[in-house]
């Protein structure tokens, strides 16, 4: 067997996800791996659940992260709270609301779909037109932030929706925490799942997730099994804690990934230090500079203004330009990544992320100066000059 | 939220896992982050099957690291090979046979149950006893590497008989990947798992599966889905390709744990460059060094000699002495983690681990040392010295 060390290139990252890793994140990951037992590792996992309770804004005791990537936290949340037979209405706009129904139908449950068109927030009215016909559900699911698309729906609207005709709610913000405002206790979510790599800006492979006291008394009341071992919430509390209240021993459920923990623990320490409030500000502030370039280009955003999100920008491709080579320029020449387009999008857009460390002032230019230079090469006739002007007009004077 | 950067201490890990990572591989987590499309990170996925292929001894198209820790890898195997009222016989002698019959009983199969007691092999007559009684039985499973007990169980003679009844086999590969000897192609195995915190001296928190084009077979026909989304193999495939002859284009189905992979890789490079018999070699001299020591300090060893895995140690605790006043000066004193014992052999052993990286010669002569004198201390008058120099004179001259 032949083969040597991986050196990556030195990308930046400006895709739908992973996102940059600050190096404090990267030094973090590279420290001395620990027992997942030890001790002194329960204390960081203690406090690396208090820091998820910041970012979540939330006192839900089951605070922790799945050891496992976005899509397992998901998973995690239906396999969960879906018992079979269960009527799940699930609001689609996008790739991730269809993923939550295949969800539904493997934990056993009955998915009742609302479809909005991509690109557009869910409608609210619809979810209410469709608890009145099915006065029998059980649980409310829906994407906050469709990653897909760059659709940003009401999930305090939604959220009220779902409670007021009795049902839990399960919310994707795997692309939503640290970017956009999410008030988990605020707004009565019971159970909520996010990605490490996203605008936590950390490697990817853990899902926080939350879940409220109501969410979990259905967890631990059900009837049948959970249908995963591994994601059993019965089993992985043993481990974590947050099952019952004062508990301190920890019991063996799976081996934690140790270092990924620590690089977690990391850019949670880092979003306590900016304050999530500024996180939130800082990618809004962001976009609208990358919008303002983008416009002076001549390109349009997907998704109309009131619903869009600021951290994932749905670009639509030009007439004549083709995506893929625009991607690979971008990649070869630049070592920029962005984001193709997924789903019912492919080839027809790209997705533009400005996510946690990947959010800061020399990205906005980079992109900009990049994607007007490859484009103008293409034969697109777009003002470079003039759009990093724009942007930089639009950028806030502090540095990050 | 008021929280600091974590700096754990540096630790010598002999438990049962996660075991020391090498300083390559330490440096390896930490370099830049790049996106799980990214082409030169496809490279880097099509190696590392590679390299995974040589370390399991295997041809099959399907191996593949699946993205979460080695439980994950144990449900993968389950929920993608029975369909729901397949007999399963799982040969149990120790914790991780019981957890197997768990993932039976939760993907929707009848287990069938052959108990073997704790520290000893699985015995391949009761399973050719049980296969004739059930002829009806689909599948085989069963741990090569009993990480609770140190047992070591028969891979080649046990899926030989599985195969003479028609079964296909589940093989726990877990503690034995690279410390004990594993012929997956040669011994006829269809489906085996592993972890990347062991013998491989990653950090934790990925699951080497492969499948034999059988099992591939069983997976592709089923007639009802896979009860787990995020881990169903048609679908991940799509991504890590070894599904379709061929394939090429990666789709998109979670996002790849970036910087553990490039971990796991570099750990592969290393087995590569040691060579994977060298390997078996090196653990299983060690094991009679550690094995010399302990005996001369009077403690016994759990599993008879001809079924010990070289790899992890059950060693029965004196009498008198207090396990975990012993695990806690061992780490307080000395940062050395020993395992305590699982299931019904906790308070009774230590599992004293030499996998990967944590199995060398200074790693034996700091256990042996350490542990003779925390038992001096506590009055149990064992002999430090000759235990040093009964190991000293068992271990191999070369060094690692």
């Amino acid at each position: 067997m032949n083969a040597s060390s991986f050196q990556p290139p030195v990308r930046t990252l400006m895709g739908p996800g992973p996102a940059d890793l600050h190096p404090r994140v990267l030094a973090a990951l590279s420290r001395p791996t620990v027992g997942h037992l030890d001790p002194v590792f329960g204390g960081m996992m203690d406090e690396l659940k208090d820091l998820l309770r910041y970012a979540f804004r939330t006192d839900n005791r089951l605070t922790m992260p799945v050891s496992a990537p976005g899509s397992a936290g998901m998973e995690t949340c239906f396999v969960n709270l879906v018992e079979p037979g269960d009527k799940v209405v699930v609001c689609i706009n996008g790739v991730f609301g269809g993923r939550m129904r295949e969800n539904v139908i493997r934990a056993g449950g009955e998915p009742i779909c609302i479809e909005d068109p991509w690109g557009r927030a869910v409608d609210p009215g619809k979810l209410e037109d469709t608890l009145k016909a099915h006065p029998d559900a059980k649980i409310v699911a829906f994407v906050q932030a469709e990653t897909s698309t760059g659709a940003s729906s009401d999930t305090r609207t939604l959220a009220e929706i779902a409670r007021r005709y009795g049902c839990l709610t399960i919310v994707d913000a795997v692309t939503a925490l640290a970017g956009s405002p999410l008030l988990v206790d605020d707004w009565g979510i019971d159970a909520v799942y996010s990605g490490s790599q996203k605008c936590l800006s950390c490697t990817p492979g853990l899902a926080p997730v939350s879940f409220s006291e109501r969410a979990l008394a259905k967890v631990t009341a059900r009837a049948t099994p959970v249908r995963s071992w591994f994601l059993d919430l019965n089993l992985v509390l043993g481990y974590w804690g947050g099952g019952t209240p004062g508990q301190t021993k920890r019991s063996y459920h799976h081996t934690a990934p140790v270092n990924a923990l620590y690089a977690l623990h990391e850019s949670l320490v880092m979003l306590a230090e900016e304050g999530i409030e500024q996180s939130w500000a800082r990618h809004q502030a962001h976009h609208l500079a990358l919008r303002a370039g983008l416009e002076a280009m001549g390109l349009e955003l997907v998704v109309p203004e009131a619903e869009r999100l600021p951290q994932l920008n749905a670009v639509s491709i030009p007439a004549g330009i083709d995506d893929a080579t625009v991607r690979a320029r971008l990649l070869n020449e630049y070592n920029l990544e962005i984001g193709a387009g997924l789903g019912a999008l492919a080839g027809k857009v790209w997705r533009i992320g400005l996510m946690g460390w990947s959010c800061r002032r020399e990205n906005i230019v980079l992109c900009i100066g990049a994607l007007g230079s490859v484009l103008n090469d293409l034969g697109a006739g777009v003002d470079t000059g003039a759009a990093l002007q724009a942007a930089q007009g639009a950028l806030p004077q502090a540095r990050m």
